[in-house]
């Protein structure tokens, strides 16, 4: 940070101040206002919307945007202001930001106040003439997610401010900073399962019609599936039977209704439509029905040069190899996708949504100064996709 | 009832009596004072208690005894003065019996009062000298029937007042009255499984262990077993998966536990502590654990005297050949048949335990004199077991 003026935050005070903000999601207002306090004196044109209704909004936005000369590339940082609730049991105030030896303590110094701030910290130190560079900060990416990042991507494409690449700040690292980034994700979709019967006494079973029955072989033939072996960079993909209700208090009732939730988790041999059609058949077959919905489909970018210009930034600053994963959950990264080729790199994510949730203050200079390198070479090769 | 003197009640009238006691299972009180007025002037010594405790208790129970010549046989009539709760949508009130056309209407009606009713009119036939007669009467059949006829079984022993037989008044008719006696019950053991595993994140399977997929192999496992093809008197056991429980209401969290609840329903070719062993052999194989609660063990009454001597009743009252049958529900002759040789005999079924429940008036009268030809003929037959 040899080049800051020395008014200037620090990565750390730019987190506290985030920290500060009260922001369980859906987030709104206070948090951004202190976001678009660090970017507008940056030189940032920021628009901030508010979308959606209940039950999955309202939701705010941000998109800022600091524009390069005429015909330069145009890097995106992605990410979220909104924090899972902090719960029970915190040695220090969740939202009263506390330093204590080598750590700041507070919800969201990891996942990822922290890397919006380290984020506004590298930005400060590019030169205008770099390239543009933009902020795709949304205030719901741990709630439903449907009035977030996808309404920014609306307001991106109307206003062609399309990324050639985006860089999502997650806490992709594991045991120390840099030894890992995401360079996809696989998709999740849920499925509702429904079998409708009819209601006996158990005395007569001849008089009714127990759902329970098809719902477990349903499912048991649900569980037996193999859906892939994996790939070169994706785990097989996996189905979960997450939870079956039957709500049946009386012990000699055959009940009504019985359904069931599964949760797949699938790698790019396939999409969220095909796997809900398949499970459909199985539905039907045994006299039920499905509805599935799907969170998100899984994306990957390649291994190339975007994934390579990252490593060469944090081998530069880290001394670590990064290791190139697709595993964890999934992440506005599934709809961002769409526009560019995308790559999450953050902190290390052993406190996320956690009590307790700290991170290294040398971590924060650290991934500014990552997230500075990866930019200004991302914006100088054209080649980067 | 050419014998009655004209000032004696009728059995519409005695019916009458007992369903103008709201008596919603578990009954105390009122309605056993009613019949204790009725038994007493017949010469019954009558003994009433209140058993248990919350939360299967109180109950209150009857025993009324007349005791024929020293070494006559003993006659028993055993049945409940509970009822089920009336519900909504009656068209007259329940508990206010009320006469419209050929039925009386209200709650108990044919389930059971309408029988007590008929048995104490024919006792009142019945001379002192033929033998002894007895009333077994529980407050509690509809219910738990932890605290209800068990007792009375006890206090009987207690007293040396074992029957030699033992009649039911259970509605058993279906379509007209007499064309169904019971001579046997299946048992009923209801069987709690559960599963647990550990919880994660659907993202990270590996790190967690579903127990749904135990449960959903284990219920698969449970609900393919052959428990025997049945008897000559008897159906098929049969097995019913009645209730499923898992209560995970998070789309991406793989649960800690699941829970079902399956209810078998057995011949007499098992026993409730065998098929409870064997549901644990299998629960445990899939890394589970079973609890089994026997509600009663099967009983059967092998046709011969009794029966035989019940259907010659029927036949000269009714002109109609009952059907010895073992279907249906469990009853309290699960525990009197411990005692001695039970058969279950009443009013048509077909509006017991609903809205609008109600009896033929004339099907009152033809019981009573149905019940007064069984007592009499086998108080007198000691070949009748």
């Amino acid at each position: 940070m040899s080049q800051t003026a020395s008014s200037a935050a620090s990565v750390t005070e730019l987190a506290e101040a985030l920290i500060a903000c009260p922001s369980v999601t859906p987030a709104t207002g206070m948090v951004f206002d202190c976001l678009e306090q660090q970017l507008a004196p940056l030189g940032f044109e920021v628009t901030r919307f508010v979308a959606g209704e209940a039950p999955d909004g309202p939701v705010e936005n941000l998109f800022a945007v600091r524009r390069g000369p005429e015909g330069s590339r145009h890097f995106a940082f992605a990410g979220h202001l909104d924090v899972v609730p902090p719960g029970e049991g915190w040695t220090t105030a969740p939202f009263l930001p506390e330093r204590r030896g080598d750590l700041l303590h507070g919800r969201g110094a990891v996942d990822m106040k922290g890397s919006i701030a380290a984020m506004v910290a590298a930005v400060r130190e590019i030169p205008a003439e770099a390239g543009s560079v933009s902020f795709v900060i949304t205030g719901d990416e741990e709630g439903p997610a449907v009035y977030g990042t996808r309404a920014l991507i609306d307001l991106m494409r109307e206003r062609g401010e399309v990324p050639d690449l985006c860089l999502v700040g997650e806490p992709t690292s594991v045991h120390r900073l840099g030894d890992m980034m995401k360079i996809g994700r696989r998709g999740s979709v849920n499925i509702f399962l429904d079998v409708d019967g009819v209601q006996g006494h158990v005395a007569y079973p001849h008089l009714a019609d127990n759902p329970v029955t098809k719902l477990v072989a349903m499912l048991g033939e649900l569980d037996a599936l193999s859906l892939d072996e994996g790939t070169d960079w994706f785990q097989p993909s996996n189905l979960e039977i997450t939870d079956i209700t039957v709500g049946n208090p009386a012990h000699n009732v055959i009940p009504a209704k019985a359904s069931a939730r599964i949760s797949i988790r699938f790698n790019d041999l396939h999409t969220g439509a095909e796997l809900g059609a398949r499970v459909t058949a199985i539905a039907e077959k045994h006299g039920g029905k499905a509805r599935p919905v799907i969170s998100g489909e899984s994306f990957l970018t390649a291994p190339g040069r975007f994934s390579t210009l990252l490593a060469e930034a944090i081998r530069a600053e880290t001394g670590v190899d990064p290791e190139l994963s697709t595993s964890g959950g999934t992440s506005d990264a599934r709809f961002l996708k769409d526009l560019c080729p995308v790559i999450e790199f953050g902190l290390c994510n052993a406190t996320m949504h956690k009590r307790d949730e700290a991170v290294a203050m040398d971590d924060l200079d650290a991934l500014a100064r990552i997230y500075r390198r990866v930019v200004e070479a991302a914006l100088a090769d054209s080649a980067a996709t």
